[in-house]
């Protein structure tokens, strides 16, 4: 068993307030600079690898984390988890959306139920069905063929697979592997679900209801107007909308749904892309062939996630050196900056990931702590984003980490020269400058346009973006996420915040309020 | 003449950070927070409200916050702004994006031009060709209507149009005034362009090629792109293309468009929304007197910014507001949460407007400063980001202000009643219960489930986004913005830190590298 002991109790953690900092100007100059970018350098799973040369540590540092993974027991807690372990200590449950995409220890049974054959026959369930309704078995009322997926889920059932989605679009498009087009219905705003229902041909448009539990308000919301628009266009909604859920919510086994899909309380929304959550509008979109490369890049990750050797387990460090300057350098925010275009909504989901995982003020047994815990995470593709926020990054007056992702191939391959070079050399170009910019800084008789440098960056670099590189890449910082849960002690996998609200917003519709609550309802004419 | 002093040789200043605190659970709730609620709201244009109930300020915070924007000559320095003064001392330029929507003092002149009348010439000229597109006089090589216009600029030439064009194109829809479909081109990744020129119909496309200095890498780069395609495609380039910059730009009085429409350097990207970079697209999009009404309800926000009580200038309130968050109570970060899934964008393009404006480390002269500027902004549209990263604003060890956005009604009017209730009256009791709940709190005896509260929020509460309230809402951020650059005493116009990463990128592409450079161009086979 291993020990949950809070990150202050931790020998490492006092050595490493105390060790020297690293003067990251200074080392990443010349040849020193070269040397590092050779070196600290961890493989990743399908062929990446982790780049953390820019950040603010060197042998001294590193050893020292390396005590504090070992004092954290970080690899024993993830064989725990993946082994089967109540690790949601919250909620009591398991967590098991490794399990989704391979086995990495003992077969885990609940509910009498070996887990990891229950979510190979939904994905084998969801691939026999995306492939009928490709081949026109399964069709509309006119026994035409559907030709676009409309995914109804909020949170997880939203960011995850819509991040997915646009992450391979290009990519499907290239290899010949866009069956459907996807579209997204998520905000309780009915605006939301009335501009997707003008856009797309209801007569073909086959829709995805999503929500693990079956109760999830704007879920059921949105599924109403769907099922209206279909019903005024003259359709039988029960012949163009299928279920995500759990086997034991309202929406299992209905006669609404041509079918239902089924995912468990063992995967928490923000980790269920791997799920059907992902896995039925992914394979409808792309073909199940392309979901199960995804599932092979996330398994190869998680895999090199159970090494025990934080040098070599990319995971596992990018974690430390999270926590290290989250609670040794006291930076609060982090940026994730793709230089991807298709990767435009990846920081959206990573924000939920890790904000929604990370974001607690009490230990796994409820416990106050008295150190921060997860940082606000944002980000924009670059080189978007350098037209934008970057000038703060560069030149304000607070440190802000950043995390960059890069590909040496566009998706499509489809280039122009111009001054002398080819758009993907123009980005990836970029991306190395700003990653040195940022290290370095650069002085200037001009105060305007002194850089101070110092600002540290680790960089994930990819050959191309495709299912298995996406699956990786999601797999990596789920687990990263993981790891900073155990060094942080608290419980990843609950998210009792987003009550409260909930229980407000219906006391406010039930016009059951008072003071402050009554006044603002008021003004909303609620 | 105003005194442009640093924050900290304010008395004010002092007195603030010594003044007591107020406790925001203790004072939201009961009658109390009823009576704040009704208390802490100032009219807003458009019929707007800004409402700081929420927020940790109370009578004796108010009253320095107020001495402050004295001290600091807030209204004085807007006053010489909008009259021409060169405020943008980094670049030696005037500060003009005023005057595109309306003019608040004395006739600027600038380069032996009135520049007002400069800005409402070029609004004309909009208008009549777009108004000539719309009617079938300007046509593509087969004599046939244009139906979609593709925008193509980066930073506040993609920013802040994208964002108003989301904004705006469910009323547009709605109101009979959706007359084009627009898409945007901005990432240097040749993924972006290849995706959008796949989807669209290039035969009947128009392209705005926007770029202030007719040089940058990106927006040159996508315009070979998209003249490669329309000539694969049989097209004319020059036939379907149009510029929006400045009159000395390389792209001015080109042959390679159908025409150009003029900017100059007095607006900077991030405030050009209501110049041609906004109007050229968002006129063809919806029609020259949407774009109108647009400027109108900006004309009009910017009227009461230039109110000189700061409670009853809801800008400089907010601003005020704002810093004291900032600089006093030390938060690091704001989120942006509009109640509102049309401005989904939104939140992207206030991160470029606050975080390039405000994120510097030097006085307006140049000179280091002793005190934090610009936050770190994010945000996403509520109540998705209620199943997303609220979490960490409700538990998280971090205190984040928010800034939320809602309105009565939604653009389309189309709803259905769930459980009682329409889907708008579930989304404004949502942004009520959120402000509540991260203010007061609530105990419970799992500490799980415990909320400290103490998590200060602002609401803009609005009746409908339209036109008019879209572009209030604009003006109101681009004006607080300005004035926590007064208050910081940083040129909040210039962008010196997007510098160094450009060279750099230069020199990575000529091969002129060396050290940590050369090493990363070498991982990306540069």
């Amino acid at each position: 068993m291993a020990n949950w002991n809070d990150l202050d109790k931790l020998a490492s953690y006092e050595e490493l307030r105390s060790a020297k900092k690293v003067d990251l100007p200074q080392v990443m100059a010349g040849e020193n600079g070269a040397e590092r970018v050779k070196k600290y350098s961890v493989p990743m799973a399908c062929n990446m690898s982790f780049n953390y040369a820019a950040k603010a540590v060197d042998e001294d540092i590193l050893g020292l984390l390396k005590k504090l993974a070992q004092e954290a027991e970080l690899s024993d807690k993830f064989k725990a988890l993946y082994n089967g372990e109540v690790i949601n200590t919250g909620e009591k449950r398991m967590v098991l959306h490794h399990l989704t995409r391979g086995q990495l220890g003992d077969d885990v049974v609940a509910d009498g139920v070996n887990k990891r054959e229950f979510y190979v026959n939904e994905q084998r369930r969801i691939a026999e069905f995306a492939d009928k309704v490709h081949n026109g078995e399964i069709v509309n009322g006119k026994g035409e063929k559907f030709t676009t997926v409309v995914q109804i889920g909020i949170g997880g059932s939203d960011l995850g697979p819509r991040a997915m989605y646009l992450a391979l679009e290009g990519w499907a498009r290239k290899m010949g592997k866009f069956m459907m087009q996807a579209e997204f219905i998520s905000n309780v705003d009915p605006d939301d679900a009335t501009n997707v229902i003008k856009k797309v041909d209801l007569e073909h448009s086959l829709f995805i209801l999503v929500s693990k539990s079956g109760t999830t308000l704007e879920t059921l919301t949105n599924q109403a107007f769907v099922t209206d628009a279909l019903k005024k266009a003259g359709l039988d909604p029960s012949k163009h909308m299928i279920a995500v859920t759990s086997e034991t919510s309202p929406l299992a086994k209905s006669e609404d749904f041509l079918t239902a899909f089924y995912m468990d309380d063992y995967i928490g929304g923000r980790y269920s892309s791997t799920s059907g959550v992902g896995g039925a509008v992914l394979s409808l979109a792309f073909g199940p062939q392309t979901f199960a490369e995804f599932l092979e890049g996330a398994a190869e990750a998680d895999r090199t996630a159970a090494e025990t050797d934080p040098l070599k387990n990319a995971a596992m460090l990018d974690a430390l050196i999270g926590f290290y300057e989250r609670n040794i350098l006291g930076y609060p925010a982090t940026a994730v900056l793709p230089y991807s275009q298709a990767l435009l909504r990846f920081p959206a989901h990573l924000q939920q990931l890790d904000m929604e995982s990370n974001g607690k003020s009490v230990n796994r047994f409820g416990e106050p702590i008295n150190y921060v815990t997860g940082p606000v995470i944002f980000g924009e593709p670059g080189t978007n984003g350098q037209h934008s926020f970057y000038q703060l990054l560069h030149q304000g007056t607070d440190i802000v980490p950043l995390q960059f992702v890069g590909f040496k191939k566009s998706q499509y391959e489809n280039d122009v020269v111009i001054e002398g070079s080819t758009s993907i050399k123009k980005l990836c170009a970029n991306v190395v400058a700003q990653i040195v910019a940022f290290a370095c800084g650069k002085d200037d008789e001009n105060p305007n346009k002194r850089f101070q440098g110092g600002r540290p960056s680790s960089i994930i670099i990819g050959e191309s973006l495709d299912p298995r590189s996406l699956g990786a890449l999601l797999a990596h910082f789920e687990n990263k996420v993981m790891f900073q849960g155990f060094i942080w002690n608290v419980n990843s996998f609950d998210q009792e915040g987003v009550q409260l609200g909930k229980i407000l917003a219906k006391r406010v519709l039930a016009h059951d309020t008072e003071g402050a609550l009554a006044e603002y309802a008021s003004i909303f004419e609620i």
